[in-house]
């Protein structure tokens, strides 16, 4: 009945699905900041004394210089790296160490740590996230007036310069930050001092916890906060987010990478040839971000999951908040850091993106505009006519400044010479300059901002 | 081959699958809103003149009450609440209805009206989690003397205050109206006059009819603008943390409704009954609202799948935003208001809880902590002979305080009598008054701050 | 407080939020078909009277032929189709109606009903899927010999015929029956008699109701059979599977009638024009489908979170099981005769395709594959030979099977003239006769297994 | 710009982002099988010779010993385990190693090898579960009179057994393995000989190898063989369902153990305690197996979310169709036996069953089901009296059948003395012997059919 690895029974099952050191001791440098705030504090309180304190702090010292020379110890009999640690330490110090764990619990503590290891992953997604802007506005500075097809439907609707699109996920990316930026300002409080879930009898000082480990105040409910794991699902929220914005740049650059489109020359360095196939340049690592989008949504789900439906307080199930947490800080960070490389290195082929662009009489809206602004036609009308147009252009295999005046004004009359200027695909970005538009000089100004933005964080 | 409702072959079945209109009628309002601003501004911009202006603006006041009046019509071949209201229109008023649609699109008309959309419906549950915040303050206020057993595991833990525990949701709801707020803020700029993707080349004023319709700013990027759908993003993924913590709260009233708990007795108005079994009262609502945390998770994950690898700009799929925006929306609103009547009219059987938080030693820290404090012993040996102490009132079936002193001693000599002070489970609660502890003068100090707080935004 | 629409209270939030009626009455015809059953087989043992049961199956005649011809009300405060219809039954017949609830419950007359439509829309799916298998075959046939570029990556890689390209969704639409054939096999037992959860007192023959209702056999546990919605978790997965598919073939359709590749021309009748821009043919219904499968699997995931954790026996909030089967069932048909006109009526831009085919030196691999064979050479060397061949080719700017033997053999003496055979992209295909392989009559071969298995599935 | 771990910039993204060694290993078995058979067939069909088919054969023996005695080597830049293999073959036996690639791809290997792992997991899990059916069926066996309360909405409703509500599971596990079982056969197709995506020119026996390695048959397109991974989700969905069945008996357990409840007593192998609260058994075992529930959806949501809209052939996106299978594998293993453990080894408190069920007028159903078979009564009127009966019985506090005759009769005058032989909790039990019903004779029937169901598979 308990054959296979489990042979022992009940007893080496509860071992292996109970122990979370094989990942948890990813917290362990959370775990000793917070055990010494903790220490220090208990101290100034006058809960534990001086010279015991001082005793802690040296242990916890020794012990943090083992983990950083050897790394954690996985025993899964000491289940998780709070007991890990708190084992190491009474071997180097002895029943003191027991000092320690006064007026705390494995509640408490966990929730303080897997914070501060969020608080430090989000900071570490705002870095990648900035230097995936500046390669942007980089390449859109170089290409505010390099000519592309814009497509909707991924049908070939006006002229956009390259610029402008690159800009649409530097607006992303901001609204990425900001994502994080309050989720980060939201879950920046201490459950440190907590306890197991009431709250404690020991004159314990919270402030001074939540000060020493860089929370802006202690959490205001002892339930709440051993309970409480909306700052990992912010997280992962967030991170889906990021992650679905680039699978669209990353379908992007799978799409333009194909032979039929051949937009852009994918950096050597972030692709994979064929030893057979020497035109083939596969775009592995486009396609692997597109892939992480899965995943990532995928644990924001399970953690989403698990929540539902807990009872206060603290129940194991939050046990599982951490894997899906770890995996996406992982992904996302190595997605974001592929997509900043493929942004900085790539090629754009920008003649065959003009080409592209000619192609498909995409100035049309153009010359219904023409219509309504210099003739006064009602919009809809002017549609009518441009239809027209491009139908007679079509059916002569022509561009759309190429049909003579004389046909256009068969079409109607109140068309003139001056309608060929608006026809061109300079002219038809140009135009567009309303705010937030295409026209090379918009593009421009708003790169410039954000390159100010961009300065005004570092 | 065609058979079924789509006798007709391919072009019934497009008609069904293109239309909009069965559910984005709801968007009626917004959509002639938006086209107000619009047209007033086209006449600001001297775009249309101030008659055609007025035409229309007269028009859409008539559509707007034929609306009003009768609901809108649902015609598939107009596709969409833009196009059934434009045709309208032109019934109305005539051609000068095409005028309307100058320097517009659908891209960026319906990324307006959903965006209002969004807006209000943020704006609805955050009203709603004041008024489940408001009846958890009272329940609060009333109860923060209210002795229950704490659970963690779902085992009996430590004594904490009815209050106290319904406090930690209000910290719960205070979290979800704040990310609410920071979408809110984020998502509050005018896509309006981004055109079909690219701007316009018309001389348009996008900051009035930003401010219009109540946007912060324009948005500055006309592809990001019309292919973005993270506001309807970020108000699922915020619904779907709400609908956790109120599927938490749903399974707690779940399992203190049942016989063998009994910690409360469901208002009849919010349970069903049973012309059997009078006894039965059945949390129906409670069910339903933690149910509903399924499908609210559900929704979110539609629109990011949705999202996932699309290229800009717009794509139809982003169509398929708005049934799961509506749905997670209608479902939520239900859900706040259904715990909101359950939290107020719910009584509370106290004498239960108090008898339930009595029995299962949950003193017995505190017992460990006394021998901490009062007789400086280290945390890890307190523990032990607490559990001593423990076994031994198990063995004779009796609560902790009413072993006699004696044989307390006898397990260690250090404690004296001061220690009976310790083991109530009035002295326990009393005792955690750390910050955030559930002693009844920190819940009663965090319920006033509450209470100022929501006083503040009213 | 009860501001909006709930001001009359929690009565008004309760009667909203519990009412299933809304939806449930899709299921009016399974309900009235169960009662029939229920009720004959309660005349046939002895539980009610043979007159009783002739009244009640009158009545249910009327009520059903009321429904038929106006629709089912819907009246909230009855709560649910069974409500409903017992209501309406007992206006039309009197208290006789009454014993139709005889021996049953609610319970497992919604666990039956329920399975009654699943069951249903697993038959439509099969239909559909078999339609569109159809579609898939008959193209694949005309197109067995049409050469196209194989992608991976996204890149060309080696010639395939569009007929295997198909044949490919033939094979996962074949999966998708199978997936569904298996549910429903497994789905199919009747839960009628299970009554609320503990079965009944009455002498019944659930054998008789089974067979009825066309089940294979009664469910053997009657807390199962009142709590189990794994049919419809079933149906759901087997849903998104189908749907993922159909995504990955309206992904290819949405590219291949993008310009740059114009590998297809959609039918007018599955795309939307645009007045201004005639060349534009957006592929809307192959956009809709693809944004169908993040709803379908939004569905599945609120299905999964509702149910998980869920005690035994029946929780209301399992009456959240419908709205995401009939929301799946509804978009997953629609999305199945979508593509199924879309397959059926596009037509293929098959010049175009081969001469992607021919570009992009597709048959380098028939080269490396020519060495190993004529030459004897392993694999891996006869890749570094053709990688030098390609490059020579590629600085010349000509097709691999323009390069003079001399040069060839220069490379590797060991080349000889009978390689120019093997370098066409016919030549190409043809050669890769293995079994499931892309040569024209592998794809024949199994294009005419496909019509034959069709055929006899009639 | 590249600073932190990839400080060498995007050449060192690629490597961690492509690298697939670290989670792809575990493959290393299948790998080396696959290739076995498939050399064995090259030399077979002539294509190798016999010589150098014996060469590779020894030396594939060789790698295999190394990676069993010391593991697999992770080398980044060797990719993947296929590039691993077929390196260290290279370097033990030289060129000739080359000739194993002939006339296969990474794509079909990696599809090959992948299916022989899912296939071998799904054979793993069916053990598990049909160990854990066993234990089901002792226990049931063992109380299949030990009466309990059934719930509805977790309100005490009708008596039931606890061997009926623990074979509620046993019927769980049935379907889940069904599932399993069709899955396996519906994938055990073989993908090897389809190539990169096209098949290939060499003259192989995709039957032979097909059945070397236990499959029933070749896949019949290439195209689909490479780009299909239903087998992964179809196995994670399976996964799923399973999973959070285990999530409902893992919270009855929570719930059952709760002091309030008292149904349980958790077995100390697989439950935690706590030093100073002896009286505390926390159910972590089964905290975490409902925990996993969400990690278990969050693996099938992640490869569902990576597989939509996926053009054919392979792509990279694919890579990650592994961590998440392996995952859940390992998850639902470790539930499964902890679920196993957990029934087998608790013990039930079945006198605090019992009693729980007599509380609560359980038998009020039996009152009215009596009034209906012995008075003739229709149902409906039957709940009226019954209600009644058990307002009066509450009034006084007392149970159903201590209500003396006199006062029966009162409220309807044809109850009879016979009635109180159908009010004991026994007689409810006994009475429900439907088919699939409470009654211990029923339950007795169903574990007989259980326990021969098994037998037989053995």
């Amino acid at each position: 009945m308990w054959g296979g690895r489990f042979a022992e029974g009940p007893s080496a099952i509860m071992r292996e699905i109970n122990a979370s050191i094989p990942f948890d001791k990813a917290l362990w440098r959370q775990d000793i900041a917070a055990s010494r705030a903790h220490v220090a504090m208990l101290a100034a309180c006058d809960i534990v004394t001086a010279d015991d304190a001082q005793t802690i702090l040296d242990g916890l010292e020794r012990v943090s210089g083992e983990y950083e020379a050897n790394g954690v110890p996985e025993d899964w009999d000491l289940e998780d790296i709070h007991m890990t640690t708190e084992s190491r330490l009474a071997e180097l110090i002895g029943p003191v160490a027991g000092r320690l764990h006064t007026a705390r619990s494995r509640n408490d503590q966990v929730a303080t740590d897997f914070r501060l290891w969020v608080r430090e992953a989000m900071d570490d997604v705002d870095a990648g996230l900035a230097a995936l802007q500046d390669a942007l506005v980089t390449q859109a500075e170089a290409h505010a007036g390099s000519i592309m097809p814009g497509f909707t439907h991924l049908q070939t609707a006006q002229p956009v310069t390259l610029g402008h699109h690159l800009m649409a996920y530097y607006e992303m990316m901001r609204r990425d930050r900001s994502r994080f930026a309050d989720a980060r300002a939201r879950m920046n409080e201490s459950p440190l001092g907590s306890a197991a879930l009431a709250g404690t009898g020991f004159p314990i000082d919270r402030e001074m916890t939540a000060q020493a480990l860089g929370f802006d105040a202690p959490t205001r409910n002892s339930l709440d906060a051993v309970s409480d794991r909306d700052f990992a699902i912010d997280f992962l929220q967030a991170a889906a987010q990021c992650s679905l914005h680039l699978s669209r740049l990353a379908e992007e650059f799978v799409i333009w990478a194909s032979q039929p489109f051949g937009f852009v020359r994918m950096a050597d360095s972030l692709s994979t040839g064929s030893s057979i196939m020497p035109q083939k340049k596969n775009p592995d690592a486009a396609e692997l971000v597109r892939g992480h989008a899965g995943r990532i949504v995928g644990c924001v789900t399970a953690l989403m999951v698990t929540m539902k439906g807990l009872p206060l307080a603290y129940s194991k199930d939050m046990q599982d908040d951490k894997p899906p947490v770890f995996e996406a800080a992982q992904l996302l960070g190595l997605s974001i850091a592929a997509m900043t490389g493929m942004v900085a290195e790539s090629t754009f082929r920008t003649e065959r993106m003009r080409q592209a662009a000619e192609l498909g009489y995409a100035t049309a809206t153009d010359l219904a505009d023409w219509l309504v602004r210099a003739a006064n036609i009602p919009f809809r009308e002017a549609h009518h006519i441009t239809g027209a147009a491009v139908k007679l252009a079509e059916s002569r295999g022509i561009a759309l400044d190429a049909l003579p005046l004389d046909d256009l004004q068969a079409i109607d009359a109140r068309i003139d010479e001056r309608v060929y200027a608006a026809l061109s695909v300079e002219a038809s970005v140009a135009a567009r300059a309303s705010y937030g538009g295409t026209a090379p000089d918009q593009v421009r100004a708003r790169v410039a901002e954000a390159r100010a933005q961009l300065e005004a964080e570092r």
